[in-house]
């Protein structure tokens, strides 16, 4: 029997940087992306198309796009992503076109209003357009639901309503849809009674992609239980880039090396060379000015082959 | 039904603070001790008896243990242990006699010559008078072992070794033995591996302790794991004191906060006031001069009650 194949999205270059404080320019962004797929990730969020009022760490988005566009060493088996908040940004990544977009809401009605200002309902109304011009255009749709677990604002959110957003999402046309535990509060019991609640709606568990942040520690936790429930679909950001917004000092994204690392001592199979990443992780570390604190990083990876 | 018990043993104050540069007085680790008693933790090794030319972080343990056995507050079921590594060391703890005594060994012959300058046979002879002396006090004997689930010098250990150390300290009449993964290596696949090695071999895993380390970010998965199999003991360590003395910036033990944290999360009970060991942790950190980098102490816990 050969071992079994997870797939790593990448999302430091987007979800990492945006809460970074050190902007960094659009150059390093796509070295940093380029670098990251000679890592072995195929699948890397490389930019937002936001305003740089609101986000300046993802400023000249399409600088990107339209070098990215034009990679020529580009593997075949990449996949590029860029996240697209409304009709604007999708025509803004529409001008050079790569391989899907993202787009996201919550299950929290605070947090959609504190995050993009608008209700989670509104939210998906502001979304058609971008579904409409995806299928026109090929283009595959990823969509994030953000608190899944729990709320910085509200506390405890439905697990419900999140199985809700995720029909939604597919019956829309979305290939993926990522589950964020966004403050990081899950333990492995809430993760089996969400993914239990999804096996009981009739949720495909391979659409799934479990978006985990280990600001208490519980990330690896989780996503062994969610490996035990056949997903096979993680979100992880390179040396946990970011930090959590809500705690200072606290760890945000799962780290890349830290997932990669556990999923080899566990005997899984990805695309992805730990000895590169941890080549990243001190890269990039310079590039924003403090020490990314993620465990394997810190460490060492013990056991590299 | 009602909910799980699990015991904590809080081992900061010793396998913490012996690892810290910063050597505390043994009035600051009285107070650290009590501090820990009065959050709920009902087993605390508080020390070690060893010379303090090896670990001078340890000096005077006599003093300690004469307070400790005169503190009047004492809660009738805390239990204080102290880590004994020869005849001298038990001579001097049954001055002022606690509760009981730790001893250990390694499954890894280079570990115990860097740690105690013998082989592992050698230190278990040298265990023989302590076990007769504990016996004839009517003391308890916690024995740890080392590097189960790998070696800083030697790289990945034998798993059946462990299992025959721990026959063997059972025999000797141990009532606890506690399973240490001191490198912080193990993901759950090796602690499933180990379990079911130990129930094969009839070792009551009632009796086990596992003592993780949070340094690749797996200790709480493996805790979880070791949930499923039936484990109701963890060692941890306040604020991850000592980080890790392998890897420096990395994390150490399992910080007694992010257990409690996930145990909360996940229904399990515990005797521990998670809200008082915040307060702890933020008070033993000016004492040790640096932040200690526990999940929960920088984040906080979000859900208190």
């Amino acid at each position: 029997m050969g071992s079994i194949n997870i797939k790593i999205v990448e999302v430091g270059p987007r979800d990492g940087l945006q809460n970074e404080r050190l902007i960094l320019s659009p150059q390093d962004r796509i070295k940093l992306v380029k670098k990251l797929s000679n890592a072995g990730l195929q699948q890397i969020e490389f930019g937002a198309f936001v305003s740089p009022k609101w986000v300046p760490q993802m400023y000249e988005a399409e600088t990107m796009a339209h070098s990215l566009k034009r990679w020529k060493a580009s593997p075949k088996n990449l996949k590029l992503s860029a996240l697209v908040p409304n009709k604007q940004g999708m025509d803004l990544f529409l001008k050079n076109p790569l391989h899907q977009v993202s787009v996201f809401t919550s299950t929290s009605e605070s947090f959609s209003f504190k995050n993009i200002n608008c209700s989670v309902k509104e939210s998906l109304t502001r979304m058609i357009p971008i579904f409409e011009l995806a299928k026109k255009n090929k283009i595959k749709i990823r969509a994030y639901i953000s608190t899944v677990f729990g709320c910085p604002f509200e506390g405890a959110t439905s697990l419900s309503k999140a199985v809700k957003l995720i029909d939604k999402f597919l019956e829309l046309g979305a290939h993926e849809v990522s589950i964020g535990d966004t403050i990081g509060v899950a333990s492995p019991k809430q993760v089996k009674e969400f993914l239990i609640l999804c096996e009981k709606k009739n949720i495909p568990l391979q659409k799934l992609a479990m978006h985990f942040h280990d600001t208490r520690g519980t990330a690896l936790a989780n996503v062994v239980e969610s490996l035990n429930f056949g997903i096979r679909i993680f979100d992880t950001s390179i040396g946990g880039l970011g930090g959590c917004p809500y705690a200072p000092g606290a760890l945000g994204n799962l780290a890349t090396e830290d997932l990669v690392y556990l999923l080899k001592r566990m005997g899984y199979k990805t695309s992805v060379d730990l000895k590169a990443l941890l080549k990243i992780h001190h890269w990039i570390q310079k590039k924003v000015g403090h020490p990314l604190i993620s465990h394997v990083g810190a460490s060492g990876p013990w056991i590299l082959n």
